[in-house]
């Protein structure tokens, strides 16, 4: 197998909150919507216009962009990094799984927001549509390995598929894995299976 | 092969500056001698009492630590993250290749000083010495991977043999290659020949 094989397109997530509409309102003012400042590679998902502070014991994240629409739960998204920037190292979770995280202190324009949980390092995955995740033999949930070439090549293990209808192929990894493997938007990995 | 043969102890290197006399002497004073605050596993080093600031462009890195003793060149060792922070992405390069790196401001409490080259993220290498290269079969400047166990496990490829006599058995990485694998100080890798 060579690395034009099973090719997979890279996306660096940086540290990113997503909200309830009902802590938008707590941090920007009642009746407040965000707002889309640019669509994401992901349908229906955009960066809003607005950022709030990660406010840590030992630190604090200025101007952390919220990711649009809302959704049920608070999540903040951040490397080890800047976790230990907060004073708090976040643990790697699959997006949505916060039970067990620790909380954390968001700083709005119009409020503050102390959530009881939701700090979380995200687990690398791979975005997949139903068709793409067929194509591959792949089921969602599976685990894999991607491997990157370049001047600092590496293989990720346990990468998680995650499929959905609206999902783009996409292998997303945090700041610090883009730039332990060197890796930035337009380069590709190679999905081991 | 099983995660407990191979076994190389993992060691992060924090970004960190090695200094000229001539420059210690700009940045603290004339005259000026190191001061050694805590002993390096590597013999001989040590991480000095002294810091400086490091000036980018873009943003700067307070109170990063001098390594002494002094050598016969400068270098500011630091990660592609604190890298963007300066508004200066480093090459990848093994220690003491700097021709052609980028230059970087430092800032002691006695003076400045431009350095024209020096800027590097160290490339991921291996310390030991000649009887532990030789048992492990290995020649200096010889590339393998090392694999990681854990919750971000992962393979490195592209790590590079350094072997001198008095080099102490540690595969070195950044901040970045830490926090991507997940790993610290008294985490074990798996050597992979």
């Amino acid at each position: 197998m060579n690395k034009n094989e099973n090719k997979v397109p890279v996306e660096i997530s940086a540290r990113h909150i997503h909200l309830t509409q009902e802590n938008v309102e707590k941090l920007f003012g009642e009746g407040y919507k965000l707002n889309s400042l640019k669509k994401l590679s992901q349908p229906g998902q955009f960066a809003a216009s607005e950022t709030v502070d990660v406010v840590g014991l030992k630190g604090e994240l200025k101007n952390v962009r919220v990711i649009g629409p809302c959704r049920l739960f608070n999540q903040v998204e951040v490397s080890i990094t800047e976790g230990r920037k907060l004073g708090d190292i976040p643990p790697v979770r699959v997006s949505g799984d916060i039970i067990g995280t620790p909380g954390i202190l968001l700083r709005g324009p119009k409020g503050e927001v102390k959530l009881d949980k939701g700090l979380i390092c995200a687990l690398r995955h791979i975005h997949m549509s139903p068709y793409e995740a067929k194509s591959f033999g792949l089921k969602a949930k599976q685990r894999v390995s991607v491997e990157i070439f370049g001047s600092r090549a590496l293989i990720f293990h346990d990468v998680i598929i995650r499929v959905q209808p609206n999902f783009k192929l996409s292998f997303q990894i945090d700041t610090d894995e883009g730039n332990a493997a060197d890796v930035g938007l337009g380069d590709f990995g190679r999905l081991i299976i």
